[in-house]
């Protein structure tokens, strides 16, 4: 069932040239995906977006694989020597080439915000976290934004983002104006408000919004809605992002439910 | 300032026979301390396990440094070399010499026991968020556990790793029996209690037990305690490590404060 990329109308649709296992790039418009597990993620929640999937002879499933593609008409190409000069572990069999994609996010759903997130690994777990919660809709501000479609990035997801809609912003106001309805929750180590576990706000639809890892949010946030903190002791700087988003969403999410 | 290590009593008396820059390996009786802020937090915490301080010629801030570290006679050793060959990021220009230490955890304290973690950036995280809450006593379970004194353990944790005491047993039993009035509390998949915002436990003295990243707690863990689920949705297997440590422990110590 080996195919050559040139046959491949997905590629030429997506305006890829060809796929010739070029190592991945920042502006190449599809990324690649490391693994067996989230690449089955990818073809359930995004199936539209697979140009095609490499396979190893190695790799012990490749029924179950080769059906679930020729289903949504994907491309299995086996190529060990491209697997093999691409893969970062020796334990990658299958690699997924997926078409980079953007999102509208739902205006009736809570969303979480991340302003200039700059680690890789973080922005993973973090959309693994939020769909853990049922937050579905992610918003990126900022042009200098860690790479969504990094393989590191989609690694550390374990899949979440090919079922998270996620969408990029210049700036917050440009999001604010599009999604005027959302309560704005801000959190910052200068926030007004202390988060605890008996008196979290109870929102229908919100935004919380998280800072850059070593920067946090600038001064001027603390104007875009209810600035929060959560609670530490000065033995911490801060807390690590990811678990403040953790933290942040576990409350504001569970609350809602026992409303 | 220069003071060769063959005149440093703390190393001998550390038993370590000399300190010539080797690479990290955790057979060492001693591990290093990348960066100026977490050798800051190293001698503020624990001073007396200082073997020495590492100091680059371009580093800034050398008055500071020198006068702590004579402070508590601590040898400062102007070693470019060294350090060009020990750090891993062009940045590091100090370096701490710590030699490894273990604590009994306090019995009147509430503690976090972590079973066979495994990556050591998510124990330094974990680390550096316990101490954020306030729990300052980490029980390690197995003898499998990763290396306490890695240096990337100790840089994840951002200096933490240096102000909670720590204690490794063999077995969860051996743990209990020296911690008999620790309300236990363990987190897993197959939990009973689902941990809630409004229904959290409120004990006084508590243990929250976590398992290890990839397979989480073994079934006996459900007998030793109560067993308590993070309500998650079956988009995701399962919530990441540190983001469970932090949901857990920001509700248990955030709860008992407001009773």
């Amino acid at each position: 069932m080996s195919t050559k990329q040139e046959n491949n109308p997905r590629v030429m649709h997506g305006g890829t040239t060809q796929i010739e296992g070029k190592p991945y790039k920042k502006d190449m418009n599809y990324s690649y995906v490391f693994g067996a597990f989230p690449t089955f993620e990818l073809i359930e929640a995004r199936p539209d977006e697979v140009l095609g999937v490499y396979v190893h002879s190695s790799f012990t499933d490749v029924e179950k694989l080769q059906s679930l593609c020729k289903q949504h008409n994907i491309p299995v190409w086996f190529q060990d020597k491209i697997i093999q000069k691409l893969r970062d572990k020796e334990n990658v069999f299958v690699i997924g080439v997926v078409r980079k994609f953007e999102d509208t996010l739902l205006s009736e759903r809570s969303h979480i915000v991340l302003v200039q997130p700059s680690n890789m690994g973080n922005l993973g777990t973090i959309l693994r976290t939020a769909i853990g919660f049922g937050i579905k809709d992610i918003a990126i501000i900022g042009d200098k934004a860690v790479d969504y479609f990094n393989p590191k990035t989609l690694r550390s997801s374990m899949g979440a983002a090919f079922r998270i809609r996620h969408a990029s912003f210049p700036d917050f106001e440009t999001y604010q104006k599009q999604y005027p309805n959302h309560e704005v929750y801000t959190f910052m180590l200068t926030g007004k408000k202390q988060l605890t576990v008996t008196d979290c706000p109870k929102p229908k639809l919100f935004s919380l919004v998280f800072g850059n890892e070593a920067t946090g949010l600038p001064p001027e946030y603390e104007a875009y809605g209810t600035s929060i903190i959560i609670p530490q002791t000065p033995e911490v700087d801060s807390l690590n992002l990811t678990i403040a988003v953790g933290i942040g969403t576990f409350l504001f999410t569970r609350n809602g439910e026992e409303v």
